[in-house]
């Protein structure tokens, strides 16, 4: 197995993680069929297509039908594994964290092959894993689950710490990439053994915004 | 009236029942005339506005102002009608119906003369139908009514399927986009007179996601 | 100082007063300090990036990191003021009227910039002044403010009315922008001061949409 095939079964796994997550959080809803596969997908390709519009790039699922098929299969899977699915977690979980790493490593990749800082592609991979997540929310009209829980995100985010700094010390993109890999995936699972979270921002004065605003009297 | 004012007139016939559509979710809402216009607009441009984004052209209605007048168009005949505006169901039935299957065709034309295969032109069809109506529904904040009702995408994929169809056995294009509209208004005006409906998708564990899977213990 | 410096300086403010609005609307959700970050990025620079995505430019905080970073001290700012901040609100209202101008003024000079014509201009000053905020009320799952109170859109669209009267008449372009700047300013200043808002449009029929019209019986 050459290293392309090993990053496409890489992407394939995740692609399908994230779309049975999707899947799972709309059968909640309980939303159709059609409106699974809708919430599964934007879940598995949403991150990286907004990343491949703000990149100008062609949206990277345009230009194969695999994860349209993947998220077919995730719905089926669904269907079929229904109640008995929640045993799977620490597999999904595995998957997912496999998948949210090499989101990120495919989305610092293209910003750096379009010329971008590195901290144009830091954001790009952050968006590339993390995206996905808060459009199934938005979808399914919840707040997303990424600004209360869990260090998703941030995990992101030293990943493409870690390929910058590598990258400053002259590494070769092997080396960056297999680290930053890695790097998503033990700050992940760390996060979740640990119990580690981010601290909780307290509101003010109620619900304020830049549109009601009030004068001083 | 040759073909090209045809299909304007159709257009513009989809563009007025979307945008109606739009502002009487909107209305229902309570918001003001802004919002009420704006939710009009998205619903009717939203769709066609995301898929020509990512067919990387320039969106449909920067070119002419005609959809912002119809937009408010539609504004005006919500704020005059009223109450009465609920004995037009049928009449905004028809009008809706005939809109989607011309954004249907509309959208996969779009992406045909763009060299897309016919999976992404299917897809781009019934996003340009379907999308608006979602981003409708985010906006005022509901869970989007075509995940769970009525077979409004599903006619807009056999739409798609039909044209596919078709051009493979040769046909030109007139008759490709003849039937492929006539296939997605007989689909829909059937689905609601037999009462078609997808089966809903079963929940399974409570509201599971990507960003808060557990690690097995 | 010359006058880009002086730009760059509107233009810092209102994106410190965009993202405070952001951060302080998340905090009421009770967010994590991420998830704060997120909306309160998205409140600055979602309306900008979506303009720039339909013209078809590099999203503007692409070139630059300083809106990240400016962000990132309107977090700090939240966190380290707290509850006091609300005795800020006359400044805050200030900065963020002086920031709306600001991008009503910019939408507008780079759609001209890219020959579209006014009506598209106005529609993209409008929208990089309102559309953060509409992102900000998605993301956090409520109806968006600006669809129910005050006059915020309406300001940016008599700015832009200002400019293109003015760009008609053959005054400069320093001109111009002034007063549409000051036209944004004066008309949301005034509607704040004299409780103007737009009325309010009345539903007629429960939830309606066109993914569920009725056919006629």
């Amino acid at each position: 197995m050459n290293d392309n095939s090993f990053l496409f079964i890489i992407e394939l796994i995740g692609t399908f993680a994230f779309a049975v997550s999707g899947i799972r959080v709309a059968a909640n809803k309980r939303v159709d069929l059609f409106g699974a596969y809708v919430v599964g997908l934007v879940t598995a390709i949403g991150g990286g297509t907004m990343r491949d519009l703000m990149l100008d790039v062609t949206p990277f699922w345009m230009l194969t039908p695999v994860y349209l098929v993947i998220t077919g299969i995730s719905l089926v899977l669904v269907i079929v594994m229904g109640k008995h699915l929640s045993r799977l977690e620490g597999t999904f979980f595995i998957f997912d964290t496999i998948g949210l790493a090499f989101f990120v490593v495919v989305g610092m990749q293209k910003s750096l092959a379009e010329d971008y800082p590195f901290w144009v592609a830091i954001i790009m991979g952050t968006f590339t894993g993390a995206f996905g997540g808060i459009l199934r929310d938005i979808l399914v009209n919840d707040l997303p689950l990424i600004f209360r829980k869990d260090i998703y995100a941030s995990a992101c985010i030293i990943g493409g710490l870690i390929y910058w700094g590598l990258d400053a010390a002259s590494f070769n993109d092997i080396v960056c990439q297999s680290a930053t890999a890695a790097g998503v995936i033990l700050t992940r699972v760390a996060a979740v053994r640990f119990h580690w979270s981010l601290p909780t921002l307290k509101g003010d004065t109620g619900n304020v915004g830049n549109d009601n605003c009030k004068q001083p009297d």
